[in-house]
């Protein structure tokens, strides 16, 4: 039996973050490494941010899920990259992927396809990212923008919810991804996870924007939203579109 | 024919900006990254960071302008700056030097006169910086402070835009790099481009300011401002003095 | 003769940060950079951040304190930690080190008392980490959290100040590391040094927190308080406990 994501379960799922606290190591860009340690937090989960050789293995042991993040990608984050995720993958942990500006660069679109064939549970781009990736198997493909496409093998919803401020701020994309690991660790249904944290993004969003006069107010009535959103809010607000596949 | 700088044109060059979004490459120092990057979004363009020597030359080739900055600058980045720049010059490119720190540090003062000798449009510093750095041939020379002090061959203006919180923000004047990249990238004139970016940032502070009660919230006002600013704003409130040189 | 940290004390000791300026160096994780240096900024520092080995003795040589954190530990930052605090100690600059989530990783906590051993005047970390931490012979030992604990080999003290929120918002221990590192470079005597330091912060925390709806305007709100901060503000509110050892 498959479960379709709704409103109910993504507050479901937000109060089992916050109660269980999940830890989200993140191989991050050096570009919003704070600001997607500060939405993790607010979510309710603990991050961690450290892209040393020496220290990923004990970093990943500690953590219940992974997001892996291709933006400001270098050789040594490459070989991180690929520690982490043989250890995620060995130890049954499950991880993200985010393909930054892989439309700008064909050595980093092929690097993000050798991670795609090791098995994400998620991929997340935008739709330039989404559309040089192409075909992803068996993860689940989301394409974030004014909707969030989420589309498996037998499912497919649309996330309506959102501010056009996002886009306004660098790392609302990243941010998410971090969200989404939060969310991976205390449900193992992909699609349930995303959907949960995709609203839970969207409706703060939405309830930020109305605390804000432009994109600088906005980032930090953001945060605070994505802190005190109960469940009461997201199911009033969310706006959740299932397709037939 | 030399054209001086005027607040109508600062107010063209800011329409220019968000209809064309120009692409703007980052070499920037690990502080500030998110800060410059949401500058640049917020005055119109799309900024990128990467500094991987694997990926350097697809994005540069990608973009409109380049700002080169040297905060945090160990030899990875003196090298990738190099390509960089290479790439930039062959393809005519034009970019903006930052000389960040350069009076605390001698092997970093070198290395931004050999970038020098390599022929920036624009190279920006505070006082300190700038008069560590010394002639700069044939590059606009720029000196921002309580006022910018712009300074070619044949021109010389001050902008009286800004406000003394901006000093308190770590970052905007790495920031305003990245601005006057953005309007280099759609006004070949480097004293008319920089003139209008920092004449906007300025501005942008000035309104920022009503708006705060100390640098924490200016910084998120200012981003507010920037995105917001519009040409009556640039024209109403620029103060751009134009100097006999 | 021993002093104890007093509430009069940590305003005198605000006022010198405050008119000499002092430089503050730090060898900063990547993720809290930026707001690291704005408050050092907003408390009357001069903040500098290069992790460059080519660079670390200029700026060591330049700066008044160190504030070492191992957020983020890599070979390479490992290094110019050790360049960095052979010469601290060979001139006399006092330093402060922040073993950050050294209770993850058995090689950074290894680090963390290589450098312990060094004689940094101070140690700072939250509970988990200290615990791990041991004894730390000579240093200053502080925990930060609810409440900032303070013991010397002949004081203990208790700073009562601060706000939930700080638990929020990534950096504000890192950030702390840095404060008390500016008061260091004014005050020879770590207790006092570090009590008027947290005294400032937590102060602070408790004034922004009223202009705040949650995590993400409470940081800006905080920056904002730090550079506000009056003497008479510090005075009124501070509740530091002195503890018979």
């Amino acid at each position: 039996m498959i479960d379709f994501p709704t409103a109910q379960k993504a507050g479901e799922l937000l109060t089992r973050v916050r109660e269980r606290r999940p830890r989200v190591h993140c191989l991050m860009n050096t570009v919003v490494q704070k600001f997607t340690a500060d939405g993790i937090t607010a979510v309710g989960g603990i991050p961690s941010m450290t892209s040393s050789p020496e220290e990923i293995e004990d970093f990943v042991l500690m953590v219940d899920a992974l997001t892996i993040n291709l933006g400001t990608l270098d050789e040594a984050r490459r070989k991180v990259i690929r520690q982490a995720v043989a250890i995620a993958n060995a130890k049954g942990k499950p991880w993200i992927i985010d393909p930054v500006h892989c439309d700008y660069s064909p050595s980093r679109l092929a690097f993000a396809r050798e991670m795609l064939a090791l098995g994400p549970a998620i991929v997340r781009g935008n739709q330039a990212e989404m559309s040089v990736i192409g075909d992803v198997a068996k993860a689940l493909r989301i394409q974030t923008g004014p909707q969030d496409l989420l589309q498996d093998q037998n499912r497919a919803a649309t996330i309506h919810n959102g501010h056009p401020w996002m886009a306004k701020v660098t790392g609302t994309g990243c941010l998410s991804g971090g969200v989404i690991a939060a969310f991976m660790a205390v449900e193992t249904d992909p699609v349930l996870a995303a959907a949960a944290a995709l609203t839970a993004t969207g409706v703060s969003a939405e309830i930020a924007a109305r605390h804000s006069r432009g994109p600088g107010t906005f980032e930090a009535a953001f945060l605070d939203a994505l802190n005190g959103l109960s469940t009461d809010e997201i199911v009033s607000f969310a706006r959740i579109e299932r397709h037939e596949n």
